[in-house]
């Protein structure tokens, strides 16, 4: 069957219109889309930024919409389900990780951008298992951002193990971070944004964060010394990494999720003296973790803060995000795809 | 009372005769002294290489006695005991961190050298807490850097979660490093020694490595990615850190317990390309680990591999440490004081 779809056919061109060929096997789904968001990440794929884009690019990880048709092994997802689809597209569902429910680490696995055609399309096909059923209450644009940004950001939160009542930072104050401080409120923590954009303070506190403070400020950053139990950074900036590390208690972690585009460099003993401090870093999360954020989504009302643009300003939309004019999320209705 | 010791009166000076007074509190008992450690540390703490010596410095931070006297209220060590002494003299036992049983977190902690006078003497009086009896098996010379290297080594470990089968990694193969070898390789783990010191092969091999491989190898290096569960260095080198953390497997820790002198830089992406891996650092260990620890080493025969020298060449055995002239464990033997 042909799909519909938006690509860069190479990299640093436009997006122009363009159909592929596929097929349902036994284990996929085929889905009509009717919402994909459009993250840094995307444009980043888009001019082969990591390097690893394969030509030509339909690019978006994040997109809802509705099962036309499925294959004879689909198991738990029905033809009219309202459902999402993330990053991964696959793993091998056989090796180490994969038996323990940890399928992000596998070796085999495929993800969106590498080794597929994406969201920004009127329909995709994929395998069922990274297909994930939408709760009614989450079935808005404001939640399309939970499928790969949430997800990252929940993983990786889980991974620090936060109690209700912890001190937490987080830094950066974007699509990621600003739905970890929502996830973080909700556990019950009480949060701490860092931001060197500080116009953005009132919606931060509306959203569930106790205070702001300037990610580059020095001597704000002296101040916080021993005081928080977990900081989890979505900046991709360079900032003094080594004042983020003497902020944390001695038990305390610093989780990247954004990379930042320097090196990371501190003096070891930060890790070690008179504490027990860990540096971690996070890649995207499981297909156990992702069902477990939409029910917590759904019982804490978690939704990102987002712009939607019809498909047709498509081209707009690439070049605010490029040039920084993005909020929070963006998301593309693709209901009147032509 | 009057106890007698070797003291460093200021910076830089050698080791000379020193008394002090001291009374034993509610809380302590008096040991009088068999056997002391000389490790780098100390040396270093003699020079004030870290800025925190309180002079006149009694060095030495690993200890085994018999106790002399107790005060009042001392619970479960009698008069008669063979007992153990490390690093940490005292806590609150108030906070968040002693009521859970991490005393060595304790923001009002005392340690020696820099809270007080340490094992090079004929007797110590100690707070009770950090006392520890010494089970029949380990009441040897062998076993004294039990009580602040294997501890070290022995906290960090348990943070890690080594599970038997794992393939893991020790950077450095000193005191610490051939404590970390033994605890591994008694846990179950598959050891992996890393070391530039590439003579010490046949007594690595002997006390539980599988493997030795040059730490300084790029090359070998390069053929470890992606192999290890968990690495701990105990190494003081600046060595190629990107390398050792992309030898973790996905969800694998590089753990410092030795403090590299440059600071430790690597590209985030390593922590989270495919990948959930983690940086640690450690400090000592709690009374509970101490006294898992020495259980752990009555029931695997666990020991250090170390020389004794009798006190009189006492400065002999620095200007060894000093010249890196020292193997893996040098213990004093306090039996002939003077």
């Amino acid at each position: 069957m042909k799909i519909q779809a938006l690509a860069v056919l190479k990299s640093g061109e436009g997006l122009k219109p363009f159909e592929y060929d596929t097929e349902i096997g036994v284990n996929d789904v085929l889905v009509t889309l009717k919402y994909c968001s459009m993250a840094r990440g995307d444009v980043r794929f888009m001019s082969n930024f990591w390097g690893d884009t394969n030509f030509p690019l339909v690019p978006s990880s994040e997109m809802f919409g509705v099962v036309e048709q499925k294959g004879s092994d689909v198991k738990d997802i029905e033809i009219g389900d309202y459902v999402g689809i993330g990053y991964q597209m696959s793993s091998c569902h056989e090796c180490e990780y994969c038996l323990v429910g940890k399928e992000q680490f596998c070796h085999s696995q495929k993800v969106l951008a590498v080794g597929g055609f994406g969201g920004l399309a009127k329909q995709i096909v994929f395998d069922s298992r990274f297909v994930f059923k939408i709760p009614t209450e989450l079935q808005n644009p404001n939640c399309v951002s939970l499928m790969c940004s949430g997800l990252t950001v929940y993983s990786a939160i889980k991974r620090g193990s936060p109690q209700s009542g912890m001190k937490v930072g987080v830094v950066g104050v974007g699509n990621l971070g600003h739905l970890a401080i929502q996830i973080l409120n909700k556990m019950g923590c009480k949060v701490t944004a860092f931001s060197h954009i500080l116009d953005k303070q009132s919606e931060l506190l509306k959203i569930g964060a106790e205070e702001v403070i300037d990610s580059t400020s020095t001597d704000a950053l002296k101040n916080c010394k021993n005081q928080f139990d977990f900081i989890i950074s979505t900046s991709s900036k360079s900032l003094e990494w080594s004042q983020y590390i003497s902020a944390l208690k001695p038990l305390g972690n610093l989780m990247f999720v954004g990379l930042p585009e320097k090196e990371v460099s501190f003096p070891a003993e930060l890790l070690a003296d008179y504490a027990q401090r860990g540096i971690l870093g996070s890649y995207i999360g499981s297909p156990t973790e992702m069902r477990e954020l939409l029910e917590f989504a759904k019982q804490n009302s978690i939704s990102a803060v987002a712009n939607v643009y019809p498909v047709s300003e498509i081209n707009q939309v690439v070049a605010d995000i490029n040039e920084n004019k993005s909020n929070f999320s963006t998301v593309i209705d693709l209901s009147n795809w032509k």
